[in-house]
């Protein structure tokens, strides 16, 4: 039975594991915040790899939208296989996020930075792992053990993570309240599973797909898009409206299906405008959304539960993902917990 | 005839416009480096789309290997849509790389960039565009117009410019030689026009793939991806061998085409590791590569002349990639010079 599978447990549990992250961390979330204050930290890098690296790319709006702070994502084999790392500047604050906190990449760009001076902090499961022993600041997830090989739980953990730092650097007592109240959306949006797996036969026999999301919800497009790859072998690749209009809309043929990422908020409108040249060039579009218009411009609908800032919505809009790639999953009879040739610690220098 | 073609003609006409960029343009190029020094610079901002984006992450290694400045690539839509941009610290450099110079989203980066004092500069075809206008450093490309929609020989230029810069900011005579001699090898590889024709022909009906590559030929394996979906459609993925195998892995099966971007340096032995994965996987293993062993180790090989560094490879190793793409489009009856649905400038914001 799917609901047997470790998969189906753990994106389940992930109204539990964020409220035990959120009331556990907030204090160490503070002291890193202080720290950053302290120190006048005018940038950060972050080092993470495929789940993690999705959780980068939200920090890297959500840090620049909240808290002005420039992020960076790092490039780990200028610290492992060139060792040529780059210089930090004294005001840098370098951030690894792993779930394992094991991959030796990941370790050596935060001993670098440890090695000159700089301060780092580790966003990871293993709060013993070799990473967060690099880290002068380590956050927890909390998520307890992930079995299935595709992370559910620690992704949505990781952003709430983010978000929870974002909120005690801005210092914002109403920001934390709205992400409080995450988990109990996140449960609504669970409510879901059963018009999610209906929509996903649909695309049993569906070889490629693009999914698409711009600022806060380009992460969600990478994550979405990883899930399909790890769990349904889609070739699903994931783009930014804006880089997509810059190429990879030739892709773009008769039923070519075409996941949208669009909660509502500043981008409603280009997103609808996104939509239009979608069904111009006759695509099959699939919208991930809480706006009514939206969803009415699309073939078909996974729907978000509406009431949730823009900022946040990441944390819920990855959930139809994770449901829908489980689903796939299934009505290709492909085993949930076990894709092909994935381990769950990938140990990449 | 193909040979008639815009884009078999620009592809062509890349030693010339080499050799025309580096001589007219390394004053500009040391005038840049002068600045960088005297401002302290400890980090690079880079703003670009598409095509570009690709030279920007071959200069996020290539200032980092040899200049050691860490280097990010900025999300635009916080400056665009959000209006929310992050502050830059005082010893930042901004960045803009356009063909066109045209696009609103890359303008509003070095706009903001200059409202808050901090140094810009610019990489573009267009000296007097828009973005040049925002920039206190202008490097040219010189490469002429560009008519075919895809980009090819401004591409190279522009990773040329790049490496005119980390040469003249590393003041190092022979790096600098050695970027001169690199038109007579991009002359020397574009003699592979006919056997790149006759491998293409193979994948005629290839609907996926992907494209390896690590350090500084990530940005080979995006550019090659992007040539492939612009010109012939296929669904082809960029990957770094290490995050590849953080998920994506799962996607090979028997047959799968996996293009791996793996000029001699320091990565050939995880790049040889990494060919055994696929052929465990039983992929179909194209490389493009100079190295004798990686080549054996392969399906089918696009060869590389040898003598190049490792740091330079992106600019020839590119070129196969550019020639499959021509030529497999050729090969299915598509019109090189115009991709369903693009257009030369995209304005997006």
């Amino acid at each position: 039975m799917l609901q047997d599978s470790h998969l189906y447990q753990e994106i389940h549990q992930q109204p539990a594991t964020l409220k035990t992250m959120l009331a556990a961390e907030a204090d160490n979330a503070a002291q890193l915040a202080a720290a950053i204050r302290d120190k006048g930290i005018d940038n950060v890098v972050i080092a993470a790899r495929g789940t993690s690296d999705n959780a980068g790319r939200y920090a890297q709006y959500l840090l620049g939208a909240v808290n002005q702070l420039p992020v960076a994502l790092t490039t780990p084999s200028l610290f492992s296989i060139y060792e040529r790392p780059p210089r930090f500047g004294p005001k840098t604050l370098v951030l690894g996020i792993s779930q394992s906190g094991k991959s030796p990449d990941i370790v050596s760009v935060l001993a670098e930075a440890r090695r000159q001076g700089v301060l780092t902090a580790a966003l990871t499961n293993v709060p013993d792992s070799d990473l967060a022993q690099q880290a002068d600041h380590v956050i927890a997830l909390h998520a307890g053990e992930e079995r299935s090989i595709a992370a559910t739980k620690t992704y949505t953990t990781q952003l709430a993570g983010v978000a929870l730092l974002a909120t005690q650097l801005a210092e914002d007592a109403a920001m934390l309240a709205q992400l409080q109240a995450i988990p109990n959306k996140i449960e609504e949006t669970l409510a879901l599973n059963g018009h999610v797996a209906a929509v996903a036969e649909r695309f049993c026999y569906a070889q490629n797909c693009v999914v698409i999301g711009r600022g806060f919800n380009y992460a969600t497009a990478h994550e979405m898009a990883l899930k399909l790859k790890e769990l349904t072998y889609t070739v699903a690749e994931p783009y930014s409206s804006a880089d997509f209009l810059h190429g990879p809309l030739a892709l773009i043929e008769h039923n070519f299906p075409a996941f949208v990422v669009a909660p509502s908020g500043v981008l409603s409108g280009e997103m609808g405008n996104f939509l239009k040249q979608l069904h111009e060039r006759e695509a099959e579009v699939i919208v991930i959304s809480d706006d009514v218009a939206l969803q009415q411009a699309a073939h078909r609908s996974l729907f978000l539960p509406t009431g949730i800032e823009e900022w946040l919505s990441p944390i819920t809009a990855i959930v139809p993902g994770q449901l829908f790639a489980m689903h796939l999953a299934a009505t290709r009879h492909y085993d949930p917990d076990h894709p092909r040739g994935l381990r769950k610690v990938t140990q990449t220098r």
